[in-house]
């Protein structure tokens, strides 16, 4: 990640990748299927997280319950990489085909939310709603974290936002 | 469309999309940027109206209200083509490209959305969290409503989920 905030994502190819890391080209392609997975090297590990965490909830625990637990725990494993969240967004925020990977990635990570609340007996669209807006509750507490203004812990900004969330549509 | 459902996305080239219209493929290119483009013809339009039905809301409306008035008036739009978006979705669903393409417009429609709170004074993160939410309630009652078993009207669906999104939300 580093060659790309040097050189730039396009104009890094994956044999500078796999020198600087010491790898073949060959090694590469065994863990990358290509340049982008590089940058979403942390999103399996992610989804595992978040989904054991939903499923090793207690019985009787609300829905967005479970959802905010495993965002908690996504809080912490993320804590100590705020620089690193803050280099990989500015690669993405240059590049149109990262952010369409960065919303697949999201988009994934809502569905394994709901397919594992509903494996717990929630119905739809309960499920689907739950994991949709915990998802949408992440990304803008995460867009608030890496923000070079903001100085609050990513834990503490999803609760605020999950706050927010509620205050916002018990409005309607 | 119907070329698309006949023959298969992939199978479809653009010189037969274009003679089926009765258009030069010259023409073809002036209105649309590629083949999937066709797919996404009515976004544009329907990006407009909700923009519009959220800026054009009463002053003192709470987000969410106005987020759910331009929904409504989405459902009210698309009421009469529960077919047409039937055969849409399925093709959709065979290509990831599309899949793609489709979870960026819906980006884009949250997006558009807070950006016409915030102009409202609305602040932040409440902006994101109304727009993105209201998408998300979008997107269920809109799989719901497509889903060959189901026979209620899409703005139903919505206010439904909307119902459901708030005592998902007052359960943490």
């Amino acid at each position: 990640m580093a060659l790309y905030s040097e050189r730039g994502y396009a104009q890094t190819t994956v044999a500078e990748i796999a020198e600087r890391a010491g790898l073949t080209e060959r090694t590469f392609f065994r863990y990358f299927a290509d340049k982008r997975e590089v940058l979403f090297w942390g999103a399996g590990a992610l989804a595992d997280l978040l989904v054991e965490t939903v499923a090793a909830a207690p019985e009787g625990v609300a829905p967005i319950d479970a959802v905010a637990a495993a965002l908690d725990a996504a809080g912490e494993l993320l804590a100590e990489r705020r620089e690193g969240a803050r280099g990989r967004a500015a690669i993405i925020a240059e590049n149109t085909e990262l952010q369409e990977r960065e919303l697949i990635k999201l988009a994934s990570l809502a569905a394994a939310l709901a397919a594992t609340l509903r494996e717990r007996g929630v119905r739809e669209p309960a499920a689907s709603l739950a994991a949709e807006t915990g998802i949408a509750v992440f990304k803008i507490a995460f867009e608030r974290w890496i923000d070079e203004a903001n100085q609050q812990d990513l834990s503490r900004l999803i609760e605020d936002s999950f706050d927010e969330l509620r205050a916002v549509t018990a409005e309607r």
